[in-house]
């Protein structure tokens, strides 16, 4: 018989499964053959009868097996294996923004995400407490209520808690949850913008690589600046005087991808300027938590007058959670909740009740700060060797999970990101975050992959053997990967 | 000390701290006490040292005790429970339509939801079989991947098979999981409807509920009747020629609330006519698994040419879940999928776990077959008495979750529906389902529900009391509840 390994981390009914199918496959076991009995498979496997019969229940709703009643368990034509290998892949969209997130999202396309939005999983394997347990997931399950429409009290008031220790004052009720950050924009956009409105954002910016999946109808996009401490206060004040936006998209701490936070003195001028020109600021504050050096947010300045803070648990607890928040103006919350029935009636009570006894365990504080010391670490390494390698950084004062670095001239950066992609390792290039064409020579790093030492091998070949091609006047031709020996 | 009780379906982790925070509430443990050792307390409970290292965590971390290295755990300033209870709850809106799913999404609000869309938890106990785990959900928290943005190919995959079960032969590259049916919707409404747009919607329908929660500035809505058979075909052919919508939402099997479902041969007049004045259709199939009478799909009929099948798991496996599918005809998918990039970036891989292995379960079919069986039973005893109470039900052929009747005249519905909320019972007027006026009179009655004492006793008096006013003649002043000794 086969072998099951406890130590795995695969399911002993699924290793049950799996091991049966093999044999069906490679026709150790041919079609109407008997399967053991249920009893003596537990008996020999050391597994309990529940186990085995579920394995056996599993392939009967596959139609790989058949149960026939008094006689046991018997294996149906090979040809019913086929549906359980599916090949039929979706391709990504052809889109330049689509076609990034998508492929970003999709952990099987690529070895090393150095240009991922996410923190590598090891990172987060504690993040949950054990107080989250399969009893827990089946009680929430099973109790057979739906989230309410703005979030379980539960989660909203402790998520209230926490924002008091970043020194925003907002009551549970100014809460309502979202499935995650970029859920929260959409919401809001769709609550704050009239058609032919116009909606400010920094360039470069991710918000800016967001909007760009889709030419909205209800608004336009106008961009100001992003400097190292901020947005370009005197470039966004002619904005707003020629096109009057309604709306301000911004990232007070850490930026994405510049890195660097803006100044109090900044985000007090900001403010200001939002009441001058009558427009409300959407602060996303998603990796704010991994800064080193934590400043003041726009809405605890503002005291959520008329700012709408933005953040998410999808970043620093598991991807797999798809669950953030907005806190909102009291006088737009209703609005708020009617805008996310509207979208999608409600949350998973699932990932809510997973997140609230997260943040009410007393881990979560120094798993935050634990990530904080990693990411500084890995920061200050990765920099290092890119700098080394030829990546220059010109910002001051940056911090957090990206690095936003410009490639040397003769690097040709279309040809890097998809001779990265036929490598397994996905790139970001600036064109995806601005509309300027300043940006095209900047890759956003994240500093939670980018010391993998597969890609120091290969951005160092490239940048290496782009300095040749220059030498020998033939940038754009070879191919270096196909064709190194020629231009060495 | 106190106990712990073992069998409770509160986590042990749990009992130990709301037992410590009653004693810290009650004043049995007072400010600066000292807390029993992590490693005393264990022993003297029978429970691990973890468990309670645990629970002393969470109450750090809820700032109701500190610990003080080397000397151990002590209880800080009473004042510091206070933040523990939340008590700043979000009214409902106070809009009709968004006040009712408000109420309805959240279960502390009644005892007896009459009107739920949603079926009883203990139907649903046993709906997710064993094998989904604590360990399946922390493997799925911890590999740290986000789903892909059309969902897991396993689960895409899975749920491709089951439309097979039911005629519709759809490949997994044409399935987009979405955050349930109203998801879909959303993201179907965005990608199909330009400004100005006509959408064509039954009446009574919950999709108009649904519609009506928001003055949608995209499309304009008309409506053709519902009749018992499906859509009133010439109506809607009168409405095709003059408003030329572009979309038709419609539910084929148990529609919801009126109970009939589309005949085949309606159906195929309703393709027929969809290719004839080029609209798509929305065909919404969240009930359809609990007919006791299968027909076909439109879906099925139209092999996903112009048709858009929706369909959700938070209905028939459990209401914390959120998770749907849109299938769409393979032209749409990418920019279906771009549409929910630009919404909410990707899903809950908790949530898509979940219901994969579920899916694949042997369970599932069964959970499915035991759900029909219920609902005809429970139907049938909740028409009797309705019925004998006074409630008309002038349907033929009428199925599934959803009973709609209609009221004596003499009954106040405005008033019922007041007095029931006030009762802990959630009714839904006609009201909410239609735009003529010609439901007023009606009540959708979940017969998961329905055959509550409670709610039995409340409309029986109801009903008697409102023919006794119409007796007298003052069937608008008195309130039977609290004056019921002036009427008798």
């Amino acid at each position: 018989m086969f072998q099951i390994d406890r130590n795995s981390k695969t399911l002993l009914v699924d290793q049950i499964r799996n091991a049966i199918i093999a044999r069906i496959e490679s026709f150790q076991w041919v079609q109407g053959g008997r399967l053991p009995s249920v009893r003596a498979l537990a008996r020999q496997l050391g597994v309990s009868i529940f186990t085995v019969s579920s394995a056996y229940e599993d392939l009967v709703a596959q139609h790989i097996i058949e149960s026939r009643p008094g006689a046991g368990y018997f294996i149906l034509a090979c040809s019913s294996v086929g549906p359980l290998k599916d090949t039929d892949t979706l391709a990504p969209p052809s889109g330049e923004h689509s076609g990034f997130l998508f492929r970003a999202l999709d952990p099987a396309q690529f070895d090393i995400p150095v240009s991922s939005g996410y923190l590598p999983p090891a990172w987060l394997a504690d993040a949950v407490p054990a107080s989250v347990t399969g009893r827990l997931i089946r009680n929430t399950l099973s109790c057979g209520t739906p989230a309410p429409a703005a979030g379980s009290q539960d989660l909203r008031a402790v998520i209230a808690r926490k924002l008091r220790e970043v020194h925003i004052d907002a009551s549970s009720s100014q809460i309502v949850v979202t499935m995650g950050a970029t859920h929260g924009f959409a919401l809001l956009r769709n609550m704050l913008l009239s058609p032919g409105d116009y909606l400010l954002v920094e360039d470069p910016s991710y918000l800016l690589l967001q909007l760009k999946l889709i030419k909205d109808r209800d608004f336009k996009i106008i961009t100001v600046p992003r400097l190292d401490d901020g947005p370009d206060l005197a470039a966004m004040e002619a904005m707003l005087i020629k096109y009057r936006p309604k709306l301000f998209l911004t990232q007070t701490l850490v930026h994405n991808p510049v890195g660097g936070s803006t100044s109090p003195a900044k985000g007090f001028k900001l403010l200001s300027l939002s009441r001058q020109y009558d427009f409300h600021i959407i602060e996303d504050d998603t990796f704010g938590a991994l800064a080193s050096r934590q400043t003041l947010r726009l809405a605890s300045l503002d005291g959520l007058d008329r700012t709408f803070y933005i953040s998410s648990f999808s970043k620093v607890l598991s991807p797999a959670l798809r669950l953030g928040y907005v806190a909102a103006p009291p006088a737009f919350v209703e609005r708020l909740v009617e805008q996310k029935m509207y979208n999608l009636l409600c949350g998973s009570a699932i990932d809510e009740t997973i997140v609230t006894y997260t943040l009410e365990s007393g881990r979560y504080q120094r798993h935050l700060d634990a990530l904080g010391q990693r990411v500084m670490q890995e920061r200050s390494r990765a920099r290092e060797w890119l700098g080394a390698a030829g990546v220059v950084f010109d910002e001051h004062g940056a911090d957090g999970l990206f690095l936003w670095g410009r490639l040397p001239e003769q690097v040709n950066i279309p040809n890097l990101v998809e001779q990265a992609h036929q490598a397994g390792i996905l790139l970001a290039p600036g064109s995806l975050f601005s509309n300027t064409g300043e940006y095209d020579q900047y890759i956003r790093f994240n500093v939670g992959y980018c010391n993998h030492p597969g890609f120091k091998r290969f951005l160092r070949t490239h940048i290496g053997l782009a300095h040749l091609r220059v030498v020998e006047g033939q940038s754009d031709v070879i191919d270096p990967v196909e064709r190194p020996a020629v231009t060495v």
